[in-house]
């Protein structure tokens, strides 16, 4: 059965690409943000037209891009939420929430530095992972029941 | 009809005792998760017995303020969530998801310079304030119909 | 077993308290939107700060008068919602489309010169009245088993 | 993933079709009612037999389409309606209603001049488009991450 | 805690007075549908107006009673559904199918001469009672642990 | 897009085959109950052993058909219920209510001389026909648009 | 706010006792199953009457017990299940399954000789308590937020 | 239509091969927990790092199992829930009382001498099976209609 993962959060490092290169063998259908970070921030001005408040700017972004992050954490078997090291990455925690409150399988992905922060956050979690490899791992054992090694 | 109003977020200031106090009048009731930070940090080790690990120590006590901040947030009608000026917040952007998932009127609470860090958030909100006396109005107007002035 | 009943739509005549005058010997907890025109229009600059654009001075308001609709439907047993002679009433129809899908009784209080206009709203309906005599009626009968007369 | 939109409203212009054809690269999976007018006023008294009374021959009608419409709005992923510059178009604004309460992604098309009169509906929109080719950039956005020029 | 009774099904008997006289002593609320035949029957003309059309008539007051009936199984703890010797009785089987599918604990009432035909909605039943007075002690018995005798 | 349809109620005529064969054309997927009168009633203890009391006999028979048709209409879109001459057909009404709750689009199928037995039931259905070939007609104008002659 | 506990599962000792007077200075409202053994091993043939095989005795009682294990479940806020030193007890882990499906705040006590058998369900718990005075330490925690000594 | 199949619980006989081979010809899907002991116990810790406390050990494998049994249930349309000789088994009627409260069709598989301490179990099943074989019946009636012999 194909396992659908969406994967959240940060977008500044290739861990989506080490992801799904390392879950090539399984059967997982991926899907994630747009992660253009320009693209992103613009999306709702550059196609329904410019706004002179910053704050409508985004506004119109941050909507446009709810339809493709709520389809994504709705349809998901498991979601994988990453935080990094660098911005406050509040959209992250958001998906993390929205992902818990409809009972999807919630997997975080973060440094050892963020656990006392993001207690709350684990706590929702069924993996807390430190590394892509070690969510490969855990997929890998999800869908083939194999483990590393 | 009583409006349940849930206060998530930020707990090194007053704002929670602005809303409540400036709400006096109105039939609203409050609730929130346990402001003492120690006792919130700590309640599930000084329950259930110390950790070695101090993941397992916050996992202890994160889980058991669940059971508080689960129930607030599900029997809420609006969830109010503060950001402040420090620490990361994780978990108030957790509550907002989680609150916007369930459908629950958000109101944002949150200075102008996390305008563009909380787009994501904010656009999943009905209002987003400055101040603890916005929130009291918009009470005052969403129970009496009443505005300021 | 009281009866929750929210009334929605038309703000322009006295309807709401016919019905609710008509109904004073009846166990009925009425809930409505914010009738107020002016207020209703304004409410999210007169507390949130005003706006340039006419658009997001609307956007403001209509979310903030949300908090108050969305927890009226959402709570009713039955959504009365009236189509008056003027303007383009979409509010109305919307708040309809919305009771409907939640699995609300609906009654629908319109002139007949709508009924064609008003077919598919009328087929999710549980009662097409004429009057707000004749809504009083109707609460009075589900209520207490009694007919007028 | 397949995007899977229903575009409901306005039935008079060629909207759906540059819609449709301009989203023809696009892995999308569009749905929409019955667009024949005729067919659509008629089609319960053509299957289930003449009324007498026009208010039941509407009614048979508006049942009858339900059953495509409802199916088309709960299996959507997101739904465009679209407001026009005749008509009451009740319909419309009904059927956003309906799936703003199942949650999903809804998209107005719809001239400025309806923009006071559609404020609430609007406020439950991720995007409000003023041209069929705005909600064509939307969707290959949503999908592709790619914005247009 | 308040044990919420819906008491469907048929009206020509006093079936409901013996329970809910028999259960005088418990904290019970019990509700029920228009037990009026004529009432029942012609409350939707009585109220709305008259139909030329009998199908029409009886449409009128089917949707008008649904109001109270749909209210009474939604709020229930326990539906309990009465069958007796007469009457195609459908719209009794209607009502157990209705609370099945809503997880409601049902309470079916019937004379043994009905079991084949009633096995389908007698396997979705949490009992099968054959008089008024089982019924009673059943409800005393989830409410207070005591059984007769 | 298929539209899934379950076919409820009575066994004893060809009415499913005149539905499945005049259908043949369309984008339909039909499900149904076992309709070998004979391995219906006896499945339970065919399978799962004998039972001296024919009450016992019945249940286990009716569980099992339970796993069947439980899955048919949560499945569906529409849900078919026809109801003949003779019998109780009680059932037939279960299945109607369950797939009402549900939500689902129903459609009855049955004799004018039962319309005021049948009236709470046709009231939540979206159509009522008298043949299956009108069936088969509702079926390709909700799909196709095309209406008879 | 009303705290609603439901005490699931070993009934042969009086931890309830020792929760519900521990607890009697907060606003808990506690819910139990009929902890009568003979009672509620008996309840479905004492009213309904007698069956030769044991099985279907069992299935009576369990059927009516599940009036009310389900009704406390599915309204409380938080669950705790007891595991003791006896017995299979399926029916306590079925409970914790049941809750754990609804999303209900979970908190299992036993003793730490089932720490491996229990790992399932002690993961889908906000808390695992070895003694009732725990369990009430919670309960005061959650709705005081006082921690104890 | 394909049956989805999920089967749970006793992990020491080859009663699931039983089942997948003597169902080779219908068309089901089925779904099962990781059957390996060992890595069934040990996975968290193997992919996400040793821990001293054995408590803490058996959590992480439970949360990172629990990914796959709640994607089995979920989607299932029939659980089938297998209690053997040895052991506590709480883990199985942790899934059957998950299973239940989502509304699955529950199929038990044990012996008799299990009947008394399963009958809360039983009494939520659709059908108690003794062998592996008799599930297999069943799969085939409810997919064909078709009865063994």
């Amino acid at each position: 059965m194909t396992l659908k993962v969406y994967l959240s959060g940060e977008i500044h490092t290739d861990w989506r690409e080490v992801i799904t290169s390392g879950a090539a063998g399984l059967d997982v259908a991926f899907d994630a943000p747009v992660t253009d970070h320009a693209a992103s921030d613009d999306c709702g001005v550059a196609i329904l037209g410019a706004e002179d408040d910053k704050f409508w700017h985004d506004r119109k972004g941050a909507l446009m891009n709810a339809i493709r992050t709520r389809k994504g954490i709705e349809q998901a078997d498991v979601v994988v939420v990453r935080f990094g090291d660098k911005y406050k990455q509040w959209n992250a925690a958001f998906d993390a929430g929205f992902a818990a409150a409809l009972g999807k399988s919630l997997i975080v992905l973060q440094p050892p530095e963020h656990d006392h922060a993001l207690k709350e956050v684990d706590a929702a979690a069924l993996a807390v992972a430190r590394t892509p490899e070690e969510v490969v791992q855990i997929l890998t054992y999800v869908q083939k029941g194999m483990l590393p090694g």
